[in-house]
């Protein structure tokens, strides 16, 4: 016998764009109900009437085959193929129904109903092809030059979580992100590099567990002098101790997405995204 | 005199996280609003009763400021919290007050009613590490194991969006896509680069309008060959008839979104996420 417990709740995600915007409204929102498993479904660019029935045919699919309601959010602009969407079998957690006639009312217009494509803006690809070819041509090799031109330069050991945070910022905000490791010459002397003193004022600074750190480094040269717990205690405690000395603002990467990290610097560095 | 009309009305993103998803979905319902222009203001991280009534002072020197009721698109996961931040004068668009009780209501069960870090998870951030450090040492210089270990393979003509799309795939969804640039060798001959050939299944082509490619090659090298409309014309050609030649599925980058490549990139070749 099969138990409502047991059967995953069909949960779609569904956008006339990408729908990266209505997974994370539905993941803010799923993750509030720990135990309840869903299987989940994207489906982006509905935005003809014909994706729509097309659509409404598979939910109403799943309802049927799982014998549970379905989780419908949903982020579609225009009316006729949101009012498709909502014949299907479910509930549905639609953000434009829920706020855009409070909007119109609010500020006395009406509103377009229809997808513009976000990026048509030629001076915004720019911006982030220029700051994701600062942060790939400048990843741990950096130049005077470079740093110069950073808006931010982050600073932490090796396999601190640099790059990826580096290339997140450059991603979704356009910061010119540089990377600057911390050699074990840097960490033998209590002064900050050379290199990056002019621009102090740029820093911020990674720190990681030890632990973790380990775990990192032993995946990439496995029982290494680098990988050694020792050597990571040691690193990290220097590292530590030099961003203390200096007043680098610095943060612990152990538990932090890309995502909190690049938000974190961005706040503690009052940086303005370019676009 | 200052009229209505000149006056930006200050628009609130507000969360007690890293406040991007209340940026896309306040994005996604304000573009629908031509004309009119907001003062836009991020809050990420509001977790606590304190900073909370830090923020409501703010929001309302704003609105005495500006004359105008602020917007406040807010994701506040904590009730205490959130009751704090309604007491700011505005209109309030929270989608935990839209759809959180109605959640409840459906699922029977009560919803946590507060923050948890989406990261913990050392897995998805070492699935994520991987696909970014698999964009990165493989950009530009493939070798037959990197294109036997990707999930796809990108391919496309000098400056064409590859990079950035693969890092996106591998930052948003944990993809590893390599990318493999068509170099003017690869356009002369009617068959796929021998390289690839094997890969056939995996292979994504991206395309561009020569006029855009000659913008963006122009700024890298003014006035050479390989900027020149003319090769960008024919670069651009002869890999579109190598997509079609061959069945390889392919978009055109110039007016899409990173974000936009990803996904169709993801629909396409049915990828799933790694995390």
């Amino acid at each position: 016998m099969t138990t409502h417990s047991q059967i995953r709740r069909p949960a779609f995600f569904i956008s006339d764009r990408t729908g990266i915007t209505s997974e994370n409204v539905g993941d803010a929102l799923l993750e509030q109900f720990d135990g309840i498993k869903f299987k989940r479904a994207t489906y982006p660019f509905i935005d003809t009437q014909e994706k729509a029935h097309a659509l409404v045919h598979i939910i109403n699919k799943s309802a049927e085959e799982s014998g549970i309601r379905p989780l419908i959010f949903s982020s579609i602009s225009n009316n006729e193929v949101r009012e498709i969407v909502k014949t299907a079998q479910g509930l549905h957690l639609s953000y434009f129904d829920a706020f855009l006639g409070e909007l119109e009312r609010e500020l006395g217009v009406s509103a377009r109903h229809s997808v513009q494509s976000r990026v048509h803006n030629v001076e915004k690809y720019d911006a982030r092809m220029e700051a994701v070819n600062f942060a790939l041509n400048h990843d741990d090799g950096v130049s005077d030059r470079d740093l110069k031109e950073a808006d931010v330069i982050l600073m932490g050991v090796s396999r601190s979580g640099k790059t990826p945070t580096c290339l997140y910022l450059a991603l979704q905000y356009g910061i010119r992100a540089a990377n600057y490791p911390l050699t074990p010459d840097d960490l033998d002397t209590t002064d900050l590099p050379r290199m990056v003193k002019p621009y102090k004022h740029k820093l911020f600074g990674l720190t990681i567990q030890p632990e973790r750190l380990h775990d990192i480094r032993q995946e990439r040269r496995p029982n290494s002098t680098y990988a050694s717990l020792s050597t990571c205690r040691s690193e990290v405690a220097e590292a530590q101790a030099m961003f203390r000395r200096h007043g680098v603002p610095h943060t612990n990467t152990t538990h932090k997405s890309v995502e909190e990290l690049a938000v974190s610097i961005m706040q503690a560095c009052q940086l303005k995204r370019r676009f």
